[in-house]
């Protein structure tokens, strides 16, 4: 059985997944998303066409570990008006607009007052910051620095029409059962608004995802978290404690959809399995850059706590904070594009790929290299100069199945791709060559 | 309580310190010293001036493991003069003059005879070296090269007035008991003459650096040792065998007041605490540069042999034989700069912050992040590119009190400062989110 | 005793083994070999006129693991002739022209049928390839792409006359007992025709190595083998699997009479002394450079196989596959030097020198560093700027002579050459300073 043909995928193959999944991020773009609130709940009704999602509902004012659920923020409107009643900013345009959670005001105020609420970022006048106060009560806007350098001395309407009342944070989940009971988690934050990279990109590719495993036999089970960041993850964490310790690997998902990196973010034990996959696997022929475990970041942070200690990593295209269009305007729906979602998606099926099919191989023959000229695997004629890989895959795994090497150990140290060594091994095995050493 | 306030200094803190030091090391420059003789008693007797100093006497002849304590060595008066009587070479000038331990002479040659005798640098012409011949009985004088080759034939009348005669060898020992039996073991060499940096700069930074610790709260004994290199070292080695296990880390100190480096070199161990908390350890926020143990160099060479193998390193500005002014009349007042041995000396400070603050401690508050904004350790507003260092070491302190790290741990792994990492768990103490593991 | 200087050799010791191998390379060269026939007889035959080689016969039809010795291949012609009878490729001007187990052909056909089986290097014109098909029946020609070219239209006429015969494969040995029962393994490749560097050096170089430590006292007992390829490989371990478990260590030695390299490639253990042993070993003065074990390459793909696991690397000067001359014409007479022979002869018994020799010191004097100055190893003048290589290591030698090391691991840590740190340990051994942990 070729376990590895079931969920690596080639380009042709999902040539049109990217569209479908930048059509997703579309959809979901331009909704006001918050850490609690209705654009979290229409966000999770989108990804429910595409796959069957359990949403949770977590009363305001529960306790998780040392957070309260706050209070559900929702936003009606926003505005600021000049004395002419033009609006100079308008929610409407752009979510990114409000600070997250802003309290409701209704108030003319002078200039002078207004500014102390303005957020810009000098360095890049032309696009709107992002910013939130979730836990501190406050108020702000958010706009482009040059036009705040155009507001004209006067007075100004401020409108913030916002509820707080006593609801409930919301979550999604799908949970895709698995032959054995040890679990795959994966995970992408809900909380931002109108930031295409960061997170829509995310959650659409986590949604096809799951309904791509959804008709396959799986080894693993495979939790899917859509998921508020922080106080979210945590009260996701909360309710499952007791199962946590099937997780055996998991990976946060975020800012999926641009054509930088990929870089993964070890986990905290920094030797889970998922760190070592990391180094096998390839996206469109690269190798994924490395960087240690730290403690910010996305919802690695909680996972990776000291209480639960997971071993989950942090997989992104460019990482945050270090591109320019990260938590601004300019992280809109031309900086995601389908060719991007297309090969991180290929990409996060070759890890369950690796996930999946990862075995013990035992060399039948470990005496000397078997013939395998005689069995159409090796060069007829012989005195060249180099070898090909599919050649060298042969030779690595033969020579490192002694019952002591898994493919991924075995692609670790040779330094080819899990799918060639992979593709080595089912071939040899086909050949009688190779066996199973757990068998 | 916060100890980590009690041992690193401001450079404010310690702003006339640099020229405190620097007017020791002025006082100490002039001597003629070598490893026995008037000459390391008078430096003694200016050290006891700042601590309470107990030298010791170790009688000529003595066996310290596969030495004896040579003759006493002392020095009327060297000069050679030409024809005319004019002194070309006086030790009035410079004691770097005279090779250390020249027998005595009063005898006239022709300058044939007497180049055999006479060390210069060709490549510094402008330098007297430092040589000395300590065990094998000869004379000799050092000059500038530039004045050895102006020498005129002739005869030359040579005068050393030294006497050998049955008296000790003399090292001085300071000691701060601590709250435990553990020690830290501190030494600079005594037996160099008229070298600023090598090592009147070790000899009055660890003169201040005992004082400035004899009034404090120590967890740790504090040995400071000034001895002749090499037999001296033996000395007190022999001295002191039975005690040596109680040394938990130990530094040579020398060439500590240039402004390279700094250089530490790893213990014979390379994993010893020493070399663990030289690598969190800042000057002037500066790494320190690391290199591996050799058995080449300064009393670590004995503290280091394998009879003793203990967890001592040799911390330096620049490192001994890689500047030009090294072993030259080059290594003057002028190349030890007061604001340098200031650094040096908070640089001990904060190693020793490290030794007595260094504790495990406990995140009580283990599962997930605790929530730090409404404690005032987390900026209200969120989406900001970039996380402030000190956020940052609340996270890295959080998620590494597992109990199973130290703040040394923390700070090696985190990449911070001690300091950074220090200050940090003490916030969270007086917050409660952090308690004692071992309490 | 000095065991050091009964194995390494000065230059001058050997100013003339480069020629008169370099003679023996010359005599095997225009040998038509392959991995069976009169071919690798003859050479068996020359090397015995060096040293007591046993040739070992194994009949065709014989299995060898996954393998079956193939029928005896000789070639008594080989040559294309055009339509007026001039030979156009004759094996009587190279035995690389013939594809190595052709089988015969006598036959008129047209250019165009002819192309087909013939090989050359269109990026290296002017060279005829080497090229075998030992396990698929064929036949083929090699020649420079040049002449292949100049080829014109027309019918050619081609004959081989070669003969495929039940008779043997065969391979000799040279076995030298020591005075242990552990053994070292040194293997060359006898299978190839008419290239200098791959492998007439290797058996040249071995054959006398043999000869050199025949009169010699040995610790080890050193095997000697002379083998086809892969076949000749598997043969040897198939007849020796009982006492394949007394070697400590192995070389497989090819390609190493031209002037690239040292490369050394590690066993596939990675830490067998063997693989520390080349950390040590300087050739003409410089480090060998060091890769890791590979799955491709010489017969250590065979000793390295899961099924024996065996302590061997491998060692060049060029590596395979990586200078323009491999498995070309090019690879002749000129292309091997004397000199870079001789080097290679010195660099192996200088690796010997390291396996007999190799001890575990033991300081007489572990406390505090014994006085050198007095038995002669220190300079009596001190203060100079930088300490001789010779000193050194005396100094490392002591320093680390406490039981737990051995000189190979002095050198590795000291980063000095073996010969430098024996030479100082049998001084230190002479002066009573250092003894025989082991004793």
């Amino acid at each position: 059985m070729n376990e590895a043909a079931r969920f690596a995928l080639s380009a042709e193959a999902t040539a049109d997944i990217g569209g479908e999944i930048h059509a997703l991020v579309s959809r979901l773009f331009p909704i006001c998303r918050s850490i609690t609130g209705e654009g979290v709940r229409r966000t999770l009704a989108i990804l429910s066409e595409h796959v069957d999602v359990a949403v949770r509902e977590v009363p305001s004012g529960t306790r998780v570990f040392d957070w309260t659920v706050p209070q559900e923020w929702n936003v009606r409107a926003a505005s600021i008006r000049d004395a002419s009643g033009k609006a100079v900013v308008d929610i409407a345009d752009s979510n990114l607009h409000l600070v997250g959670y802003s309290e409701p005001v209704a108030r003319r105020m002078p200039l002078s007052e207004l500014r102390t609420h303005i957020h810009t970022l000098p360095d890049q006048p032309e696009v709107i910051p992002y910013r939130t106060s979730y836990y501190s009560r406050d108020w702000g806007f958010c706009m482009a620095h040059r036009e705040y350098l155009a507001l004209e001395d006067g007075d100004y309407d401020v409108v913030i029409d916002t509820t707080f009342s006593d609801g409930s944070l919301t979550y999604g989940e799908v949970f895709l059962p698995g032959e054995t009971d040890r679990e795959v988690l994966l995970s992408a934050h809900i909380c931002h608004p109108s930031l295409a990279n960061d997170n829509c990109s995310g959650l659409a590719v986590l949604a096809f995802l799951a309904r791509a495993l959804t008709g396959r036999r799986r080894r693993f089970g495979y939790r899917f978290l859509f998921a508020p960041g922080t106080i979210g993850a945590l009260c996701w964490l909360a309710a499952n404690e007791e199962r946590l310790s099937r997780i055996d690997l998991g990976l946060v998902v975020s800012c999926i959809g641009d054509g930088g990196g990929p870089v993964y973010k070890r986990s905290r034990r920094g030797d889970a399995m998922i760190d070592r996959v990391m180094e096998v696997i390839r996206c469109d022929g690269r190798k994924i850059s490395m960087i240690d475990f730290s403690p910010f970041g996305y919802d690695e942070r909680q996972f990776c706590s000291p209480g639960f200690d997971l071993p989950v990593g942090l997989l992104q295209r460019s990482a945050f904070g270090t591109f320019p269009e990260y938590h601004t305007s300019a992280d809109d729906l031309d900086f995601v594009r389908p060719e991007h979602l297309a090969s991180s998606f290929r990409m996060i099926m070759d890890i369950i790929e690796v996930i999946e099919t990862d075995r013990i191989p035992l060399n039948l023959s470990p005496k000397g290299e078997p013939q395998l000229g005689k069995r159409g695997l090796y060069a007829t004629t012989g005195g060249h100069k180099t070898t090909p890989d599919v050649t060298m895959a042969y030779l690595w795994v033969l020579n490192l199945a002694d019952g002591r090497h898994s493919l991924l150990d075995i692609a670790c140290r040779s330094g080819l791709p899990f799918s060639a060594i992979a593709a080595a091994a089912t071939r040899l095995e086909a050949c009688g060559l190779v066996g199973d050493a757990q068998a």
